[in-house]
C-alpha cells in the first residue's frame, strides 16, 4: 500500500480546517477601525490555531517523509488525528467568542492533548511497522518535544480554571517549541 | 485513462464532506460547561458521520489500489457516490438537530443505504472492468460485509420508526463490521 | 511546464464547488416528512447543479488526459472556466429559493452558457498549442456537443421569461446530451 | 525534501480559499433584476479577488517549477504566504459590504501588502537555497513587478483616506501588471 493518497487526504482535510475558520471572522456592520476591535480576540484566535495546524502539518509532512508503508491501523490512526484536528475551529471560535474564558480555554486545550496524542500514536505505530532501527524511528528518536507539548497541554488545561490568560501562554510556548526548525527528520533523511 | 484524478478528485470531495460538518457545531452563547450541553446529539452525530466517511474514504483507497483501468461509466459511478456522501452532513445535521426524531433517523439510514449501493454499483463495475478473476476481484470477493451493512441499514430505517435509539444501534453495527480491519484486499495485493 | 498542478487545483475548485453548495441545504426546524417538502425545490436543483459540475469535472478529466504541454495563457483560461463554475452555487441558490422564477432561471443559464464558452476558450486554446493534427485535435473534433450546448442554454435563457419550466426542460438536455458517455476522447487515446 | 505535497497543501489551501469567498455572495430574496443590484459591489469585489488569488497560484506555480528543493524554513514561509491570502475572503466581505468605505479598502490593501511581503520573502528563501547562478534565481531575476506592486499597494493604502475608488484603481493597475504573461520563468525553463 502506497501512502500517496494517505497524505493527500490528509493535506485536503487540514487544508480545509485551516482555512475554514476564516469563516467564523464575520465582516463587521461600521465602516472604521473602531468596528474591528470586537474582533481582535477571534483574530488573535484565529491567528493561533492557523499556527498549531500550521505545525500538525509541517510535522505530518516530515513524518510521513520517512514512511515507506502504510497499513489499515495507520490509515485509522490517521483519521483519529484528523478527527482532533477538525475540532479546532469549533473551539477556536468558542474561546474567540467568549473572551478567552476558564472553560473554552480548558477544552482548546483539551483538543489540543487529543490531537498530540493521536500524533504520537500515529508516530508508535509508524515506527512499529518500520522497526526500531529504521531512519524513520531514528528521525523521531525519543519525541522529546511531542511529550513536552503534551505536558504543557496539561498544564494550561489545569491553569486556565486559575488564570486563563497563564494557560494561553503555555499553549503558547508549544507553538514556539515547534516553531524553532526541527532538524532531525531532515538530518536523518539527507544521511 | 489514469485512476490518478478520480482518486484526487475524490479524496477532496470526501475531505470537504468530513470537515465541512463541523461548521454546524456552533460555539455556544455561554462560557461554561452547561453550555455544551445541547451540542451533545449534534456531536455524537457528527462523530458517527466523520466515522462513516472514515470507513467510505478507506474502502475507497483499498478498492482503487487493485484498480488498472478507468472509463467513463466507472467516473459517473464513482460521481454517484459522491453524490450520496455529500448529502451526509445534511442528514447529520437534522438528525442531531431533532435529538434523534423518527423521520430524520430514517432518512439517515435512507441516505446511508443509497451509499451503500453506490459503492456496490462501483465494485461491480471496476470487476466487470478487470475480470471475474482479477486480483480486484478476488480481493473484493462476494463482499459479504457491504451486504451485510445494506441489510442493516434497511433494518434501521424500519426500527427508527418503533425505536429511533434501536436504528441507531443498528447503523452502530454497520460503523463496528467495518472499523474491524478488512485485510482482504491487503492481502490479495500483497500475494 | 507540466500539468499536474492545473489537475491538481481543477480538482480542488471544482470539488469545493460541488461540495458546499450542499451548505445551502439546511436542516429544517420540523421533525417528520412534510417539513422537507419546501426543501425539494432546493434539492432538485442542488441535484441539477451536482449532475452539472460532474460533467464538467468529467469533461475537462478527458480534455486534459490529451494534454502534453500548458502555458500562462492556458492557466488562465482555466482560471477562467473555474471562475464561472464559482458562480454556480449562487444561482443555484437563488433558483431553488425563488421557486424557478423567470429571472433566476436565466442567470443559471447565463452562468452555463459562460462556463460553456469558458471550456470552449479552453479546448481551442490546447488544440492550438498541441497542433491541428494532435491526438487532442482529433479527440475534441468539431466539439458538436459544446456547440449545441451553448445553443441549448441560449434557448433556455429566452424560454425562461415565457416558461421557466421549458427553460429548465433546455438545461436538462444539455445534461443528458453529456450523460451519454462521450468516446471520442478514449478512443482517440486508446489508438 | 520534496515539493510535492508543499505543491498539493498550498493548491488545497488557495482553492478553498478563492471558492469560499461565493459563500458571502447570498442569494437575494427578491426574484428579479433589481433584487441583484445590492450585490454588484460585492460581485465586483469577489471578481477582483478571485483575480489576485488566481495570479498568486499561478505566480507560485511558476516559482515552484524552478524549485528542487524545500526545507523547514521554506515550509513555513509558504506558510506565512497562506496567512495573508486566507484572510483575502474577510477583507473582500468587508469591502464590498461597506460599498468600498476607506478604511475597508486600505484593510484590503494591507492584507495584500503584506501576502506580497510574505511571497517576496519566499521567493528569496527559495533563491537563497538554490544559489544566485541558479535557473530559479535567473527567472525571479530583480522581480520588478513584485516590487512595483508592493508600491503600489502602499500608494493605494495611502489614498484609500482621500478617494476610495483611486485607491481601488491602484489596486487594479497591479493586477492588470501581472495578468500580462510573465514569460521570465517560462523561458528560463525552457533553455
Amino acid at each position: 500500500m502506497t501512502k500517496g493518497r494517505l497524505e493527500a487526504f490528509s493535506d485536503g482535510v487540514i487544508a480545509i480546517i485551516i482555512t475554514i475558520m476564516v469563516l467564523e471572522l464575520r465582516a463587521p456592520h461600521g465602516t472604521d477601525l473602531a468596528a474591528l476591535r470586537p474582533l481582535v480576540p477571534k483574530f488573535a484566535c484565529y491567528a493561533a490555531s492557523f499556527v498549531f495546524l500550521g505545525i500538525y502539518w509541517n510535522n505530518h509532512h516530515h513524518l510521513l517523509q520517512a514512511v515507506r508503508h502504510v497499513d489499515g491501523n495507520i490509515l485509522w490512526a490517521n483519521m483519529h488525528l484528523l478527527f482532533w484536528l477538525s475540532l479546532v475551529p469549533f473551539v477556536t471560535d468558542w474561546m474567540g467568542d467568549t473572551h478567552f474564558a476558564p472553560w473554552p480555554v480548558a477544552l482548546y486545550g483539551v483538543v489540543m492533548l487529543f490531537a498530540g496524542c493521536a500524533y504520537f500514536i500515529l508516530s508508535r505505530l509508524l515506527i512499529a511497522r518500520h522497526g526500531a532501527d529504521s531512519p524513520l524511528a531514528r528521525a523521531v528518536g525519543s519525541d522529546f518535544k511531542g511529550r513536552i507539548s503534551l505536558a504543557l497541554y496539561a498544564l494550561g488545561i489545569g491553569l486556565s480554571f486559575v488564570v486563563s490568560w497563564a494557560a494561553c501562554a503555555a499553549y503558547l510556548v508549544v507553538a514556539i517549541v515547534w516553531l524553532v526548525p526541527d532538524r532531525r527528520i531532515e538530518k536523518v533523511l539527507a544521511e
